[in-house]
């Protein structure tokens, strides 16, 4: 037996369907809702309908832009010799916030994954050599994760990308900075040594 | 600075006021919507609105309903002589999985709560009340949480509703079935000691 009107039951059904959210949340949030004043309630539909009408990918980086061009890729101060290529959009708030780059960014939406057929073709890689093209790029630093996922990527955008000049490279491996050395990984502690750096007092 | 685009921006944003959802979680909830089908995030933010416009309160037991008067009070087959008394509409669900009870709902919409400014005008004790008088209800099981709250709310609505003729119960407390002796605290187990049953073979 369905225990709640059809109304309540399909908005927990709906919010179940979220990522991270399982029945007792989507219970749980959708009563919220209904608690909740018209105007916070409705704000979330709204939000949800502009950005599905507004939101597309920008026409050169492919982030999620509400004008055809985004504003990132926009910006005159950002330096246009230097690509950094990330798998999602909100990897580009990861790396902005580390305030170590003021290139260009570009958005493969995915990660290659033969195992579950996701080749170049299903990235927007074609999107990316089309922009290197009589463009004044000399790096693309490849942040994809440190997994098996990121790192196929990356070897492929270096083996596509070397023969016409562009330097391709990658954030370094090493120790978390404020980690401790117990609880580092021995792949990671190897290649924090062999990338060993001397210090010069 | 803010790294998304406005619409993007607004619809963590309004994620992130949901309950249990962190600001990770509604970014990731965000992308997911962005990158689905128009069809599947339209029908979320379209069933919280038809949510809100459809849903009200049950006349009689004010569990929420998009009718005047809910499912399950209109239902002729549930006992007309015993009300349980629950905080939260979710909590039907559960009493209702138990398959242990047949009579009638009354939703109070939370549990008194003297520090937080909490007593029975805030609680819909008045609704349950008018509902009692001139009824054939002769038990009202107060199935409120066993904590601090919820053992005030039973007390308080036991000192109403004896005088006027009403038996007012609540379920036993005791060892959870299918639990282990060993993670049951002190005063459940003391409860259950002194609610303890003979075993007739």
């Amino acid at each position: 037996m369905n225990f709640y009107t059809p109304p309540v039951q399909n908005l927990i059904d709906q919010f179940s369907r979220l990522p991270g959210i399982g029945p007792k949340s989507a219970q749980r949030i959708a009563f919220h809702l209904l608690q909740s004043s018209n105007e916070n309630a409705l704000g979330l539909a709204a939000a949800i309908e502009t950005a599905k009408e507004q939101v597309r990918f920008c026409e050169v980086c492919c982030n999620f832009s509400a004008t055809e061009v985004c504003e990132l890729c926009q910006d005159p101060k950002r330096d246009p010799a230097v690509i950094c290529v990330v798998e999602e959009s909100r990897d580009i708030a990861i790396v902005e916030r580390s305030g170590e780059f003021s290139g260009q960014y570009h958005v493969l939406h995915g990660a290659m994954n033969p195992i579950e057929g996701i080749g170049p073709e299903q990235l927007r890689v074609k999107e990316l050599l089309n922009r290197l093209k009589d463009s004044q790029v000399t790096e693309v630093i490849v942040a994809t994760s440190p997994n098996l996922e990121g790192e196929a990527t990356s070897m492929y955008l270096a083996r596509l990308l070397n023969p016409v000049g562009i330097m391709v490279t990658r954030p370094a491996s090493g120790l978390p900075v404020g980690g401790d050395l117990e609880y580092v990984d021995e792949l990671t502690l190897g290649r924090a040594l062999s990338a060993r750096q001397q210090i010069t007092p």
